[in-house]
């Protein structure tokens, strides 16, 4: 395949046609940057394709975005932090609908072309006169994509974003890929969720860009883990304008894949970087299972470890706990057999075919004080396997989330 | 149904013809008592059942006692804490069958008569020297009751131990239950596991016995959640010696249904200690889900609010996040309708029919200062209901769970 780019202070905006603004409009009233409105633009039309909570409580946003992006296309995302508009019943409904007309007035556009997004405390009503001044005052530009990534942070620590390129086909066509995401715990319904947006200049069949998405999303956002919570806002939205050039993608065009890998690379970059802010946290965590019977088992094999609060206790005392890592495993669900598993922390091997080896433990522990640690779990019974990646759970944690809102 | 009565001071020796046991060998270097091998055993055969971990990594001892347990007679338990005899393979299943051996020969027993389970650190065999002459050493007695309740102690902070007698029939015959548990997380690989004992000196057939367990457990062992996870040793076992000369219980019997929920009293007494003295839990946490379509769905929505991270620092941090509840109860799975919910903490009403309600902020935070906190949510959908029983997650939790081996 093509390689691809990755490019240097790359977000949101590095795609052809996609401009951005954010401002101040009081919603916000923690984190570590004032930003709280934001609005991503592309120029032209777009394809648009998303991926929703699974909650039973869904937010105002999600259920007008959702909807629309049925439609498959769309052009602007307005979005803004501080308030989920969750819980908010008709009145919700009524102001999501609303933010997005003011947006597409603004920018000339139909009010079926804008999506929205909301996070931060639910069942409070979105101020809307704060709303409505401030997406009147929002400047789109091409330098503003950083600044887009400040607007929707919540607890996060640091802006998340990333964009890559690379060349498509014989005519090697350059297309863009831009992206930004938020959230550091999966959910905290007073002040957070889970939030990606994506941009990219490819010209692609709607179908083909859904599908893509679901793949990549399958193996990043829905591999990380901080605290097992889904929130009602949870969305990953994508918008693709054409710009490029290429000739359109679907799932049968010789560089279909080149493109599903480079969006996949985006999508794991931001998944990560969200698990390596998950609240509290300080270390990432990153677990393979592999000779799996079924991707599937791997998957939930990995993300149970991940998971697992006494596993991510451990590893914040960088203790190696490998007990509680083969009791995740057990009542994952995952088909395994005791005397067949390999099991590594980085280089260290802890067991063998099932038998405990022995470890040299200072240098484990200096290896599990780092702020990346890897575990691997080795089923030795087929050739499936998945990564999943977590955090250490900390006392860090606990006071946050015992601290919101009190 | 007949009025049971709690005994004083009761415990597994309170029903007639039951012994116990135990002795300090030094498997155990942690935890607030030294005794870490026991005995239970009745004077006369008796009909047995029990309940043993869905974890696909089993402990020796699990994998012994169950497959004796199929056969439906038993007449003594010998346990040991500070080590798990799980992931020890072949020489463990050899130890767990010559601990069930040597307690045989000392009681007079044929060794499938003798039940086996371990808790502790896993991965390690078991020092059989030590358990040899242990069970030796061991003198049974009526009053060992409380011994045997902190022999199996790990990192539990108080024994759990109860017993009650009820009056069954016209003939008015009165039966006593007892019970014994340990457990402080739901798992800890390297030192714990949750292990029940009961007795019963109630004539009963071994059929009758099992489904009793199986139903009295289900709403109260199985609807406990400390961190999620389970162990390779969890095991809830029966034994029942018919001496109290009741006419034998089976589930066409005028007084099945006093016995079961006299059985189900004993275990919600032992389950709610349990959740209570969760590791670094500060707070017994209720959470009652009714108006259900169905008690599965129930039972999975409370769960899941008790098990949840955030629900838990919240709780922790006394802070009402009625959104975190609102959220778990979403991602749940249970059938819900947003805009028919009543949520109350205790007797405040936070929602109802899915509006939000004011209320007095100091005393709400009053109420969640206490030492258990209610929740209960209204679906308004249906008629059926479940309780759960969880802790607060503290700081403490991730102190102890972070600095375990090391």
């Amino acid at each position: 395949m093509s390689k691809f780019e990755i490019i240097e202070n790359g977000t949101i905006t590095s795609p052809k046609g996609f401009l951005a603004g954010a401002t101040y409009i009081g919603l916000k009233t923690y984190g570590s940057n004032p930003l709280d409105l934001g609005i991503i633009a592309s120029e032209a039309s777009c394809v648009a394709a998303g991926m929703f909570t699974t909650n039973k409580v869904k937010a105002a946003p999600v259920v007008l975005s959702q909807s629309r992006i049925n439609g498959k296309k769309a052009q602007a995302i307005v979005v803004n932090s501080g308030c989920a508009n969750a819980f908010t019943g008709e009145q919700g409904m009524t102001d999501a609908a609303e933010m997005a007309s003011l947006t597409a007035e603004k920018l000339d556009l139909l009010p079926e072309e804008v999506l929205v997004a909301s996070t931060g405390i639910i069942g409070v009503p979105l101020q809307m006169e704060r709303i409505r001044a401030g997406i009147e005052k929002i400047a789109l530009t091409k330098a503003n994509g950083h600044n887009m990534a400040k607007a929707i942070m919540t607890t996060d620590t640091f802006p998340k974003e990333t964009a890559l390129k690379i060349k498509l086909g014989p005519e090697e066509t350059e297309i863009t890929i831009g992206g930004i995401t938020k959230g550091s715990g999966m959910i905290h319904p007073n002040m957070a969720t889970m939030l990606c947006f994506l941009a990219t200049d490819v010209a692609i069949h709607p179908d083909f860009l859904q599908q893509s998405l679901k793949k990549a999303v399958d193996v990043s956002f829905n591999m990380i883990t901080v605290d097992g919570d889904t929130s009602p806002n949870d969305s990953v939205i994508i918008l693709a304008n054409g710009l490029a050039g290429n000739g359109v993608l679907d799932n049968k065009h010789p560089h279909a894949e080149d493109f599903e890998k480079a969006l996949t690379e985006v999508c794991l970059f931001l998944a990560k970087q969200l698990a390596k802010d998950g609240e509290g946290a300080t270390k990432l965590i990153e677990v393979t299972v592999d000779g799996s019977l079924t991707v599937d088992q791997a998957r939930i094999g990995a993300r149970t470890i991940a998971g697992s609060s006494l596993v991510k206790s451990a590893i914040h005392g960088s203790d190696p706990n490998w007990g509680r890592i083969v009791a995740a495993l057990g009542r994952s669900g995952t088909e395994m057999d005791e005397s067949r598993i390999d099991l590594h922390i980085h280089d260290t091997c802890l067991i063998k075919t099932g038998q405990i080896q022995p470890f040299n433990k200072p240098y484990l522990k200096s290896i599990l004080d780092a702020p990346e640690v890897s575990i691997r779990v080795s089923l030795n019974l087929g050739d499936a396997s998945a990564i999943a990646w977590g955090c250490d759970l900390s006392e860090e944690y606990v006071r946050i989330n015992g601290e919101y809102t009190t």
